[in-house]
Parts: C-alpha cells; sequence; structure tokens
C-alpha cells in the first residue's frame, strides 16, 4: 500500500511542469518560414535513414547460422521478450498516473480544450513508447546477431566477425536516431505553435520514464546472472558458459537487458532530452523570432547531418577494413571501430563548418563561425574521449596490464586495487579532458560574442555553449551506439557457441555445415576469435559511458537555466531581489550545505543499486549451488526450467532495488526544491539557492563517480580477457585472481555507472517542475512542510534500500 | 635535478603568505587586558594537563613484561626510530629552504628588523617540531604500551587490556593538546601584536608542512608492509604474525608510522589550523577591538575547558568500567570507549554553557547562549559522527554482517561489493549528518543574531558558525586522540604476542611469569581477549576519521574567508567590480569549471596514493614469497635483517609516492591560483571565481571520498575480524575470502582516506598565499603564463604517479 501511494505521490505531479513551460511558444509562422523549407527535405533524409537501418537489419538476418546456435539464439530472445513484456506492465502502470495527471491539470485546472490535451497526451505515450520500441529493436537484432556471429566464428575470417555486430550496431543506432528525429520534426513542423513547447517537454518526460526504469532494472538483473554464473566458473572450475551451469542462460538475457535494452533505451533518451533542452533554451533565451527560427533550423540540419555522415563514414570504413583485413588471419577488432569513430568525427566537424555556413550565416558577424567551433568542441570530445577511457580499459593499456601485474604476486587483493587505481586516474583525466571541452566552448563563445544572440539574457551565453558540447558529442549519435551495441553481440556470441554443444560432435556437425553451408568449419581459432572481439567489445562498451555520462553534465547545466531564470522572476517581482547576484552566490551557506548533499545522494545511489546487485547474486548464488548437476552421468544440456528459475530471481532484486531507488531519488528532489522555498523555514529567500547547488551537486559527482566505476570496471574486465586469451591461463590462481575483480567490476560499469546518467537528468528534469511548486505563490507558504515530509520519506527509502534488501543467510557453515 | 627545482619551488613561495596576514594585528594591549587574565591560569590547567600526560605514561612504563615481550617492543620501537629519523632529516631539507624564504622575504624584501624575522622564523620551526615531536612522544607511548598489553592478557582479566591502551591514548592525547595550547596561548600572550598574527600563521603552515609529510608517507609505509604480510596469510597458509614471515615486523613498524606517527601529527595541526583559522577570523571580521579580546579569550576558554573536562570524563568513566568489568571474564571492549566519548561530549557541552555565561555575558544580548549553541553542534557532533561511522564500520553492524554473509556464497567478489556499499551508504549518512549539523549551527547564528558580531562582514556569519562547529568537534580533542591511539596498541600487541613465542615453551614461560611476577599466565583467552580488543581498536580507528576530514571541511571553509575577502578588495580596488555579487555566482561558468577540477584532484590522489601502496606491495611481496622459510628445519624466529629489508622496501617506495603527490599538489594549488587571475588570458576578472569554486570543491570532494574509503576500509577489517573471532574460522575459504577485502580495505582507510584531511588543509592554506601572489598587481597580468606552466608541471607529476611507479614484473608465468 505504501508502495502505491508513493508511486501514486511520484506520477501526480510532473503534470504541472507544462504550467512555466507555457511559455515555450514557437515563433509564428515557423512552419512556413522559408528557412523552415530545408527540414521537410531533412525528412526524406531521416526516412532514407530509417531504410537503411531496416536493410541492415534483413542483412544480418538473411546470413545463416547453424541450427543448434539459433534455437540458442531464440531461447534467448525468448527469455528477454519475457523481461521486457514485464517491464511493459511496469511502465503502463506508471503510465496510468501520468496520464491521469495530464488529463487533471490540463482539463480540470488549465481548463484546455480536450483536443490539445489528447495532442500533449499523446506526445507524452509517444515518447514512453519510443524509449520501449528501440528497446525490443535493439533486442531483436543483438539476437538475431549473435547467433549469426558464433557461426561465422567457424569460417575462419575475422573480417566477417567484425562485420556482423558491427552492421548490427549501426542498424541500431541510426533506427533509433532516425526515429528520434522524426517525432521531434513532426512536433516542431506540425503540431501548433502554442502546443509544441508542452508537447517536446511531455515528449522529454516519457523518454526519460521509460530510460530510467529501463537502465536501473536492466543494470541490477544483468549483473545478478552475471556475477551468479561467473562465481561458478572459480568454485567448480567450470568453463564459462557451460550449459549445465542453470545462470548462463539468465546471463545471456542480462547482457541484452543490461548492455542492449538499457542503453538503447537511455541513448534514446538522452538525444532527446539534450535536444529538448536546446529547443528550450533557443525559445526562453532569444526574443528575436528571426534569430529564433534560424537558431532552431540550424539546430536540426546539425542533427540531420550527424546521420549522413554516420551511415557515409561506416561505408568508408568498411572499405577500408575490407582493403587491410580480407585476407587476414588475426586481426585487432579494435582499430577499425577507433577509426569509424574518428572518420565520422572528422567528417562531422568538416560537415558542421560547411553547412552552418550555408544555413546561418545569413545571421551576419561569424555566428555561424562561431556556433560551429563551440559544437565542434563536443564533436571531438565524443572522440577524444573514447581514447581517454582506452588508456584506462583497453587490453593493451598500461593501466589494465598493472592489473594483471600485480594479480601475479598480490592475487585478487591487489588486482582490486590496480582497477580501483585505473578508474581514479580515469576520472582525473577524463574530468580534466571535460574541463578543457568546456573552456574551450566558452572561450569560443566569448570570441564570437555569442551572447548578442541573447539580448538580456548575454550572461547565459557559456550556459548555452556547455550546452552545445553536449549535443555536439551526441551529434555522431548513430556511431557512438553501433560501437556501444557492439559488446552485448559479442557477449552473447560466446554463450551461443558454447551452449549450442557443436564441438560435442563434430564430425556430425561437419557434415552438416558443409552440406547445409558449403564449407569446412575451422575449429582452430573460432574460439579465440570470439574472446578477442569480446575483449574490442569491452572497450567500446567501456567508452561510449563517459560520452553519454559527459552529455548528461553538460545537458543538465542548459536544463538547470530554466530553473534559475524561474527562480530570478520569482524573487524580483515577489521580493525585489536579484537571485542571480544576491543568492545564487558562493558565499551563501545554502551553496555549501546543496553541494554536500548532491554528494550524499550521488554516493547512496552507487551503494544501493551496488547492494541490489549483491543481494540478489548472493541469492542466486545460493540457488546455482543447489541446482548445479556436475556428476558425469548428468546430461550436459541447459536445463530450461532451471534457467528460469534464475531469471525469476534476477527480476525480482531488480524490481525491489528499482522501488527504492525511484521513490527516494523523486522524494529528495521534490523534498529539497520544497526546502528552497522562498519562505524556507530555513532562510527565507537564500535558501532558493540550496536546490540549485543541490543539482549542480548531483550533475559533477555523478560524473566523477560514473566515470570512476566504468573505467575502473572496464579495466578489471579486459585483464580478465588478457589472462584468458593472451596467457591461455584459465583455471590459473591468476585468472580466480581476475574472475574476482570481473564480479566487483560487474555492478560498477554495469549497473551503478550507466544508471548515473538518467538518475541525473531525470532529477534536473522533474527539478524543475519541483522548484516550480514550491516557489508558486499560492503553494510557498507550505511547500517546507511539505518539504520535510518528503525528505523523511526519501530517508526511510534510503534506509530501506540496504536493511529490507540485505542477503538472507542461506547457508551457515 | 628536477626534483630538486620543483621542491625548491614548492617551498619557497610560503614566505610571502606574510604580506597580506601582516594586518592580522593583534588588539592593543590584548596582553594586559583584564579579560585576558583568565589566561594566565589557563597555563596552569595546561602545565597540569602536561603533567597528568606524563603521569600516565609513567604508569604505562612502570608495567611489567616478560622478556621477550619487551624484546620485541623494543625492536619495533627502533625500526620506527629509523623510520621516524629518515623522516626528520626529509623534513629538515623541506625546512631549509622554507627558512631561506623566510629570511629572504622579511629581511631583503620586507625590510624588517632581524630580531623580528627571527621570531617568525622561530616560531615556523616550532611548528615543524610540534608536528615532529608529539609523532615521537606517541610512538614512544605505544611501543611502550604494546608490549605490556600483551603481557597482561595472561592474567585474565580484560579490565587491564582496556586500561593500557587507553591509557597510553589519553596520555598522547592530552600531552598533544597541552603542548599545542601552551605554544598558542605563548603566541598571544607574550608574542608583541604586531608580529602575533604572522607567529599564528607561521606556526600553521610548519605544523601543515609536518603533518601532511608524515601522514601521507605513513599511510603509504604502513600498507605496503600490512599487504605484504597479510598476504602470506593465504598464500602459505600460516597464522597471522608468524615470526617466519619477514613481513611482520615491518607490519608493527608500519602499525605505529601509519596509525601513531600520521594520527598524532594530524591531530595536532588539525587543532592548530582550526584554531588559527578563527583566531585570524576573528581578528580580521571583528572591528571593535573590545568585542575582538572578548572573542579571542573565549575560544582559548573553550579549548582550555576541553582539557578539563576530558581528563575529569576519564576518570570518572574508568570508575564505571571499574564498577561493571572488574570481575568480568569477558567484555565488550567497545562499550566503555563509547561511553567515555558521550560523557566527555556531554560534560563539554554543560562547561561551554556555564563557562560561556562567565566569560562573554558582558558582550550583551544573548551572545553567550548563541555561541555556546554553535559550538555545541560541533561538540555533539564529535560524538554523534562516531554512533554513525559504528553502523558501518563496528563488529556488529548490520552492513558488517552482510560482509560477512555475502562472503559465504560469493567469496572475495561478495565481500569486496558489501564492503563498498557498507562506505557508500556510510558516506550518505555521515554526510546528511554534517548538512544537519551545519544547518542547525547556521540557524542558530541566524536565530542569536551573530552578525551583528561583526558589522560590515555580517553576511559571513555563517561561515564563522562553520567554522566554529568545527572547533567545536575537535573541542574533546584529549579524547578523540585518545580513542584513536587505542587500535595501534591493540594490533601491535596481538603480534607482540606471537612474536615472543612464549607459547612454544609454556612450562619455562610460566616457571619465568610466576617467579618474577608472582601470577600464573592463563594461556585460554590470551589471544582471544587481544583479538576483540583489536576489533574495537578498529572501530574507533574507523571513528575518529570522520571526525577530523569533517573538522577540515569546515575549517577549511573558514580559511576560504580570507581569500574570498582579499578577492573583494582587489577587484573593488582595480576592477570596481562587487565580486561576491559578481563573480562568486553559480552562474559564472568558471563556478562549474572548478568544481569540476576539484573533483579531478580528489579522484587522482585517492589512485596515486593507492597505486604507491599497490606497487610497493607486489614488489614487498615478491621479496617475502623468495625470502621466507618454512621448511620443517628452520627456526621459527623472526630474521631481523630480512625483515629491515622490508622495511627499507617501504620507505622507499612512500617517498616515492610522496614526491609525485606533494609537488602534484602544490603546482595545481599554485597552477590554477595563477590561472585565476583577474588578468587571466581565460576570461578576466570572472576567473577569479575558478579557484574558489576549486577549493570548496576539494573540500566537499574530500569529505566523501574519505568518508566513503574509511568506511568501507573499516567495514571490511571488522568482517575478517568476526570471521577470525566469533566464527574461528581462520583457515577456511570464508576467511580468505575476508583477507581479500580487508587488503583492499587497508590502503583505502589508512593511506588514502587519512591523507585527503592534510591534503585539503595543505590546499587551502597554501592556496591563500597562491592566490595572493596571482592577484597581486605587479605580477596579475604575467600570472596565467606561470599559471599554464605550473599546471603543465603538476600533469607531468599526475603522469609520473602512475607511469613511474608502476609495478615491475618480477615472476612472469
Amino acid at each position: 500500500m505504501r508502495k502505491i501511494i508513493s508511486i501514486l505521490l511520484s506520477l501526480a505531479l510532473p503534470a504541472s511542469l507544462w504550467a512555466s513551460e507555457a511559455d515555450l511558444k514557437m515563433p509564428e509562422n515557423f512552419g512556413s518560414d522559408p528557412h523552415t523549407q530545408i527540414l521537410y527535405w531533412g525528412f526524406l533524409v531521416v526516412v532514407l535513414g530509417m531504410l537503411f537501418g531496416c536493410y541492415q537489419f534483413m542483412k544480418v538476418r538473411k546470413l545463416g547460422a547453424h541450427k543448434s546456435m539459433l534455437e540458442i539464439g531464440n531461447v534467448i530472445f525468448k527469455t528477454c521478450s519475457t523481461y521486457l513484456k514485464q517491464q511493459g506492465k511496469f511502465l503502463a502502470v506508471l503510465f496510468l498516473f501520468i496520464g491521469l495527471a495530464v488529463l487533471l491539470y490540463f482539463k480540470v485546472l488549465d481548463n484546455m480544450p480536450l483536443g490539445n490535451v489528447l495532442v500533449i497526451l499523446g506526445w507524452t505515450v509517444v515518447g514512453v513508447l519510443g524509449s520501449y520500441a528501440v528497446a525490443w529493436y535493439g533486442v531483436r537484432m543483438n539476437t538475431y546477431a549473435n547467433a549469426r556471429m558464433a557461426f561465422a566464428s567457424l569460417r575462419r575470417k575475422p573480417l566477417a566477425l567484425l562485420n556482423i555486430p558491427l552492421t548490427a550496431g549501426m542498424s541500431i543506432g541510426v533506427v533509433l536516431i532516425c526515429v528520434e528525429l522524426v517525432l521531434m520534426l513532426a512536433i516542431l513542423l506540425f503540431v501548433p505553435g502554442d502546443l509544441a513547447g508542452s508537447c517536446f517537454i511531455g515528449f522529454a518526460i516519457g523518454e526519460s520514464l521509460g530510460a530510467s526504469a529501463l537502465r536501473i532494472a536492466g543494470g541490477i538483473f544483468t549483473k545478478i546472472a552475471d556475477i551468479g554464473s561467473d562465481l561458478m566458473k572459480v568454485v567448480f572450475k567450470i568453463g564459462e558458459d557451460d550449459p549445465r551451469n542453470p545462470g548462463v542462460i539468465a546471463d545471456c538475457t542480462g547482457d541484452n537487458a543490461g548492455d542492449s535494452i538499457g542503453p538503447t533505451a537511455d541513448g534514446f533518451e538522452t538525444y532527446g532530452v539534450t535536444g529538448v533542452a536546446l529547443v528550450s533554451f533557443i525559445l526562453l533565451a532569444i526574443k528575436d523570432p528571426a534569430v529564433q527560427v534560424q537558431m532552431l533550423v540550424w539546430i536540426f540540419v546539425m542533427r540531420i547531418l550527424g546521420v549522413l555522415t554516420s551511415v557515409i563514414a561506416y561505408y568508408v570504413n568498411n572499405a577500408i577494413s575490407k582493403a587491410k583485413y580480407n585476407h587476414a588471419d588475426d586481426m585487432d577488432f579494435e582499430k577499425p571501430l577507433t577509426c569509424l569513430v574518428w572518420i565520422t568525427s572528422i567528417l562531422s566537424i568538416v560537415a558542421t563548418f560547411v553547412a552552418s555556413y550555408f544555413c546561418i550565416k545569413g545571421m551576419g558577424g561569424y555566428y555561424w563561425l562561431g556556433l560551429s567551433c563551440v559544437i565542434s568542441c563536443g564533436t571531438l570530445g565524443a572522440a577524444l574521449i573514447p581514447e581517454v577511457t582506452k588508456l584506462y580499459t583497453s587490453p593493451t593499456a598500461s593501466h589494465v596490464k598493472e592489473v594483471v601485474n600485480t594479480s601475479r604476486q598480490g592475487g585478487a587483493s591487489l588486482n582490486i586495487l590496480s582497477g580501483l587505481v585505473s578508474g581514479n586516474f580515469g576520472s582525473f583525466w577524463t574530468g580534466f579532458m571535460f574541463f578543457l571541452l568546456m573552456l574551450v566552448a566558452y572561450l569560443f563563445a566569448l570570441q564570437f560574442d555569442l551572447k548578442e544572440l541573447f539580448g538580456d539574457y548575454g550572461s547565459y551565453s557559456a550556459i548555452f555553449a556547455f550546452g552545445l558540447v553536449a549535443f555536439g558529442m551526441l551529434g555522431m549519435g548513430p556511431v557512438t551506439i553501433a560501437v556501444d551495441s557492439y559488446g552485448p553481440v559479442t557477449d552473447n556470441a560466446q554463450s551461443v557457441y558454447e551452449l549450442s554443444l557443436i564441438e560435442d560432435d563434430k564430425t556430425k556437425a561437419e557434415a552438416e555445415i558443409e552440406q547445409e553451408f558449403g564449407f569446412k568449419p575451422d575449429w582452430e581459432k573460432a574460439k579465440h576469435y570470439l574472446e578477442a572481439n569480446d575483449g574490442a567489445g569491452n572497450t567500446f562498451k567501456a567508452t561510449a559511458k563517459p560520452v553519454l555520462i559527459g552529455t548528461a553534465v553538460a545537458g543538465a547545466t542548459t536544463m538547470i537555466f530554466s530553473l534559475i531564470l524561474m527562480i530570478q522572476q520569482t524573487l524580483q517581482a515577489s521580493y525585489n531581489i536579484d537571485s542571480a547576484k544576491e543568492v545564487l552566490n558562493l558565499l551563501n551557506p545554502y551553496a555549501i550545505l546543496g553541494f554536500i548533499l548532491g554528494g550524499c545522494v550521488v554516493y547512496w545511489f552507487t551503494g544501493s543499486s551496488m547492494q541490489a546487485v549483491t543481494t540478489g547474486a548472493n541469492r542466486a548464488v545460493a540457488f546455482i549451488k543447489d541446482n548445479i548437476k556436475l556428476d558425469a552421468n548428468a546430461p550436459k544440456k541447459a536445463d530450461i526450467s532451471k534457467s528460469q528459475e534464475v531469471v525469476k530471481i534476477c527480476t525480482e532484486y531488480a524490481q525491489k532495488g528499482m522501488i527504492n531507488i525511484f521513490i527516494s531519488i523523486f522524494c529528495f528532489a521534490l523534498g529539497f526544491a520544497c526546502l528552497s522555498s522562498p519562505e524556507s523555514i530555513i532562510g527565507g529567500p537564500n535558501a532558493t539557492c540550496l536546490f540549485i547547488s543541490y543539482l549542480v551537486s548531483i550533475a559533477v559527482f555523478g560524473l566523477f563517480q560514473a566515470v570512476f566505476m566504468a573505467d575502473a570496471g572496464g579495466a578489471w574486465d579486459n585483464a580478465k580477457k588478457i589472462v584468458e586469451v593472451d596467457l591461455e591461463a584459465k583455471g590459473t590462481p591468476l585468472h580466480d585472481a581476475t574472475v574476482v575483480g570481473d564480479t566487483v567490476g560487474d555492478p560498477y560499469k554495469d549497473t551503478s555507472s550507466v544508471a548515473l546518467n538518467p538518475i541525473i537528468k531525470f532529477t534536473t528534469l522533474f527539478g524543475v517542475l519541483a522548484m516550480e511548486i514550491a516557489i508558486s505563490d499560492s503553494f510557498r507558504d507550505v511547500a517546507p512542510y511539505f518539504g520535510i515530509a518528503f525528505v523523511l520519506i526519501g530517508l526511510y527509502f534510503v534506509y530501506r534500500s540496504f536493511y529490507k534488501m540485505m542477503s538472507k543467510d542461506h547457508n551457515k557453515d
């Protein structure tokens, strides 16, 4: 009951967000402005992009595979479907409340015509469904690709092994971005101007709801399964993906839940929310409609361009790879991926300058140059940050080698320490890179006088520059998502290979394959290729994380703008205080207090998400230990019912963990906002600074915590890979030590780190609304009391997130 | 050569600090003001306190012990002496440069009379020597107490085992605080008013130099030795403190280097610097000399009171313990320590109100009440924060039990994860507690109109309140230090017991003991008592850490005040900008950029200090593995020469690690300050915000990182203790898993966590000076170029701190 009330509360409120966003009006006659015409052509590009994606999808599906492998691929897809359907129901329940709230607010309180309300409501539904749909698309693509890749490993053509996951990834990346763009262009061009702003925000909230739920739950699910199945390797000395281990199927499902479903939904949301943040910024901060139109068009042209450059870069890179590796017997799988990222980045930067010149040179001055420079900082960042990340996570990195070396003498202990060191150094250099990129972007903004574009709000031009950096980082979105999607395919492919048991009767398999596919399988290097490819997948999964978190941070800064603007208006009107100068001040004690609170929440979130994994894994391990059948007589075949039991455990703990986290995050956002009411019992108008600095703090703490965990996790993962692939030392104490590191790194990188991104965005997006409620004329006096109540509820769920999630002591010895 | 230049640079500069602090003038005729007379009585109290400390010292030394134990105690003291002497030489070299710089600045540039220069120089020397001397005192006391405690375990009187380390701790705590107070009172009362301010700052810099060096190097040393000797337990399945393990003596030395020498020097410095920060604040921010005098007197009365209440509480607590446990056969060693902390806290709070009433009621209004309330927030915090910490680190805590439980199923992997979770949750609740304490203190300051005391600077009263909270937390300093010193004694006592080999020939030992000491040793529970006591020691070592780090953070806020004031004056004078409103603003992009830089440095510091431990431990483990003699014929006796070799390895890596860290921290402080020059190439007067937010960020990030690591480390440590003492499961896989956690936790809690405290203070204290140089009329134009150079040097040493510290691959398999 308590849960239901809390969820109800959490969802009844977002509707009032539209209250302030109602002045987010489009410039009049936007659709028919001559500058806008190019966007209709953009539509064409985006539709072509979708066709490209579908073509790649069919290409992968058409590839054949041995039936034993196809079967396993199907089993994985089926368990994924079960998981996704469950999540879908959960989302539907959440959405019912939001829908009701929207109806209530617009129809009852605001007395809007029913038709308009339905339009807004419709776009919110589209947002949730969008996140959910791309997740389905991604998982379907990946579960086709995994079996085909496993089979292709037998052809002794490493290039084919590169192409399958990359094609699948590009298909997902391009389709995802194009769906997003079609929807956003539709709002921009076809929704009436006075509704478009509300529809954008509704759409963003919908996306955010979907992505947060799928990211957090997926992250917990995947790592319970992963740890559960990994630990059996050490305990029973069995191989990776031994079919007798009931954790293996759950692990394959988890790889998709965590590394495909979560990231695709997250990517979709990040791309959307960053765009919405910039659109709102342009509508709020630019007063001249002519400039507004040009800026909006420019933003979308940049986006559409990203699709084009990504696809072109993909073909160029394919040609290069073919020339280099067509006859190679062995190859470094990371190189072509790196190459793809750099080609896209360089193409995008060139295209940015050219297109900006033609698109906005009419604005006069050198704005086209300035804006291109700023956005290029982001595009460059999207290529540079992965390079920095590789220094800490790639199998060739000194840090990863150090993890292996210290494990030789110091076993698991020094393995863990070295991995943590890698994460710490990675945080430093990545943080420093962000500092440099943002600084340079700001200096460009100063140099090219971008503040002139904003009139009265000129001092906010730095924030606009930060937002553009985030936007630029996502410019090459299709490729960023493609290399991120590479990992789950390669990871699954290994499992499919083992689970298919194809090596158990090689003669039979050889005959079948020669008959059906017309080639003689080469068993010698198949597994080696798959493992090496998985290493590359690990690295690129790791490199995508800092890019996404970086956009969340820079994007959050832009969103905080609306909040600051709102506070400023209220304080000016009701208290005659210039809040930007008097209140949002480092000497204000609430600034320090807010920073402390932000740190609290980020550290707690890290702990509570890991606790859900720990306790779930503890339960899963106990179950698997009891149910694994290793005696010689037992059939060496997966027991599907036992596997489903493991999947059930994972789902249960994922949902439990998510509920605690979601309610606490929600209550803190609302509670701290209410405590920041200018009539606060704790200090008057000064207190409004508390919430702003809370949001800033969450973003900055989140950045470091996320990068730290991603890099440490990546280092442990590839250290294990080195021991397995390069040293061929499976089963040795050295390998055991690296398995410990890898299992610690699993929730680090794939649960806590990645979920910080939606957490930051949800808190900021929802925070805009929460603060608006807190500061409203009629509510401001009582807000602090509600604030205390919400903070107490939040604290209670923080308490629950450990004390009600403790592992049961299954097997006292 | 590069090293020498860098060190030279790092030391040539502090002298100019006095430039701005020269207006830190004492009120005239301070020494003869009637209000001041009470401080002369204070002298008496402090001298009596020193006598109390010496009496306790003699009491412990007088206790007898079996000669085999005394011998081991002496060996430990001797290796400690060697270590301390080496550190002393290092400090002397550092000091030579500082001395030269002081002479240069005051004599050559400022043309001050030689006598005055010598006075200031003298106090700087006193600061360094103070840190160094209390470290010696502490280690001498502890190495007497360890052997006596080991021996006392044979009497089957657990109360005696409580009393020995507690008496030793009180002796250290009271002497340390009294030495500090004597010195500060001497400056206050006997140094001429126009020199006193400079002397205070000189004294603080001296202390800070000594403490930083001893803390960082000690932290690295101890954990190399600890991990080196611990891992042998798992590799060779030998017991704790097996004398054949050459790492054991080094470990005992390390326990003292890290847990005694480091903390005593750090405590001395923290107590001093917090005091100096408040004294400067009073001198700068209060304009009315009469109020100044009363506030200064009040501050010192509060301090002296803390000594009295600590000693009284100690006796009261002793009486209670005696009544409760005199005849007990078993006891919970944590309870009396908790009891002592609470008695002291309550006594101190009562005394605060009473004494404040009599001392400053003459100031009119209810200031006495307001100030008492604010300071009591700190005193209460000093008792509450340990309670919060215990929820994450005590052997009875759910979090610690969870670490044990998950290790049953999940081995080292889940052990590590659970420990990290404990740290994360601990950070949340500790952070939230700081938030509450600071908030309440600020509300008291508002309520009692403390801003009236500050005239024009009324808006800074919140910062004064934060400073008083830090001051209050240290009020019961002697007890805080006493319970912190408990750990190294109990830890060493266990080792002494084993190394003495007294159990090898029990008959002989029994005869000797009966003859010499007149009682029959009871072998049954001796080891159990020692282990259980060590658990209590672990917990209280963990509880002291958040208190110290908290004072660093709150104290840093106060110090940043001088900086802000200075920037404000310059910007007002030269640019006609009200920096508090226009520049130190959350909308200033440099605020965000500064936060990012602070995060970078804290994460990097964590990594680099752990890397020094990891690489050193890797080397030590390799050495020990090659040199341990376990064959049946080998004598079961410590090989002193091999042990010294291990000590040498530890020292070598400790110094290497420290050099990189010290130079980077120094260069960043100076570099970022120079980039913040108002003539900065990167943005004019706005850029001054960069350094302020860098300092704030280091303090807040440092707080969370330090608490996180302290709590996680404490949880792992006591989880191992539970397995050893309660479950008696040494040698099982469960025990192996907890050993892994413990070894990871070692550098976490005892290297990186604790050193963040001096890092924050050094950066802030040195930052005041760095900024002053950067902003000075003649240097401001070129400062940014120097800034870039310093940042590049800093980055180079960050690079070195990993790439030149990588472990060598000793034993490729």
